[in-house]
């Protein structure tokens, strides 16, 4: 899993970097896949974008994010489900067969987490069939508890698998994430769970470290400055039969106002050290 | 459990009030408990404290707190069991059965969970004679996984459960916040476990808000503000048959700028109508 022909770098991770400049700079630095989100990728255009990181040849390892499925039924949520068959459009177009989804928080004003979990299989439902004819695999991430009410209230990995189990292996995997899924002891079990079912679809890296900022959303640690312990994680999702991408993915203004060269090379020593 | 009767205000909801403010004005609104910080009562004294509650009618349901036992052997632990036997000391003078335990963080370049786990069992072996002698229960609280790396590794009420069901019921308990444990779908299982065992030694309601403020420490929401479905709890901490005080515990700053007789009778007004 050191081996950096798995690494892959979300984009996120080195967001002063313009679509060009990060193909470029991966492949200067002999990076060979890159994680993107839908934004910069539609502000660059989708097939421009995906043929500028063919020709660095670069493999999209996953597009974030589809998802927010927690709406009642309603224009709102017609609305979400249209714009995740976009997703999925986008995700066939650069070559990934990973669609990330942040699954959604509460609706304002509800308190029901079953209930919303519940709505987030009935979209999957919607969405499978047309994710599966383009190639695409929906990808549940469950997020760390403190994105609950607001952001997913898909929180551990055991909730993720028991929305994923529904569907077929091929159709709808999840996304283990170290950044939310460090704290939980049930992790491990998931893990196997997740590998012995195949639905291991990404893995990605980042730290935990403290204080969190004010909103809990940018305050990600660089590889080995926090608390994860990566090698525990990586041992247990390569025994789970995971060979896929590892991509590291990084939310932090610290990393974004440095030299953008300089953070990859850094994240690159760090990941051949923290595994 | 709607009934004011069991409603308890812990003293962190009311920070701007002194002891003697505190228990003039719970004598004034018909409160009949509280639940009291250490520092505080230490700094007024703490036979005088204990003096204070008594003639305002007032019972202490809780004192928080004791823990911070995940230090590696050495003198950092033992000044934390030194202190946590002042702890239950105190809670001994104060007339309360029940010493709240924040278990601890990561010590300083840990990432071993589940060593600091036992380091917190080995903590407990120690200190429950101590407090049986003394008539003290120690009371081990989950706190939210984002607290996990700095606070407390004891995310969840199985968590707290595994540790605590190694002693006597009577020795040590487990605490139920909803606060902490809002979004876990495996809680109503571990109620149901803890009120089966005689362990929940304490039930204590805030409610989630967002978004959280820098370092997530002081962001709890006042009852009915957010996400969190008391009723639901309610029911099922009534259902695993606990019968004792429910203790509202907020910190929250705009709370504490505000008149305290008027964020009092708020809160009872919305302990009413939430439960």
């Amino acid at each position: 899993m050191t081996d950096v022909a798995r690494f892959s770098l979300n984009q996120e991770t080195l967001r002063q970097w313009s679509l060009p400049e990060l193909a470029a700079g991966c492949e200067t630095a002999g990076v060979r896949g890159v994680g993107l989100w839908r934004a910069p990728v539609q502000e660059y255009g989708v097939e421009a974008a995906a043929k500028l990181m063919r020709a660095a040849g670069l493999t999209v390892t996953s597009l974030c994010r589809g998802g927010f499925f927690t709406a009642f039924p309603g224009p709102e949520r017609t609305a979400a489900l249209d714009d995740n068959r976009r997703a999925i459009d986008e995700a066939a177009a650069l070559g990934t067969d990973t669609l990330v989804l942040v699954s959604g928080g509460l609706p304002a004003g509800s308190r029901d987490l079953a209930g919303a979990r519940e709505r987030i299989a009935d979209a999957l439902a919607e969405l499978a069939p047309y994710a599966r004819e383009r190639g695409v695999r929906l990808a549940i991430e469950p997020l760390h508890p403190m994105y609950a009410a607001d952001r997913c209230v898909v929180s551990t990995l055991a909730q993720a698998l028991e929305l994923a189990e529904r569907f077929d292996a091929a159709d709808v995997g999840v996304v283990v994430d170290t950044y939310h899924l460090w704290w939980d002891d049930t992790v491990a079990d998931g893990i196997a769970r997740a590998g012995a079912g195949g639905r291991i679809a990404a893995f990605q890296l980042a730290d935990w470290v403290t204080p969190l900022p004010e909103g809990v959303l940018l305050g990600r640690g660089q590889l080995g400055d926090g608390s994860v312990n990566f090698r525990w994680f990586c041992e247990r999702v390569d025994a789970a039969g995971y060979d896929g991408p590892v991509e590291v993915e990084i939310f932090n203004p610290r990393l974004w106002e440095r030299d953008g060269t300089e953070v990859l090379a850094e994240t690159l020593r760090r990941f051949r050290e923290v595994l």
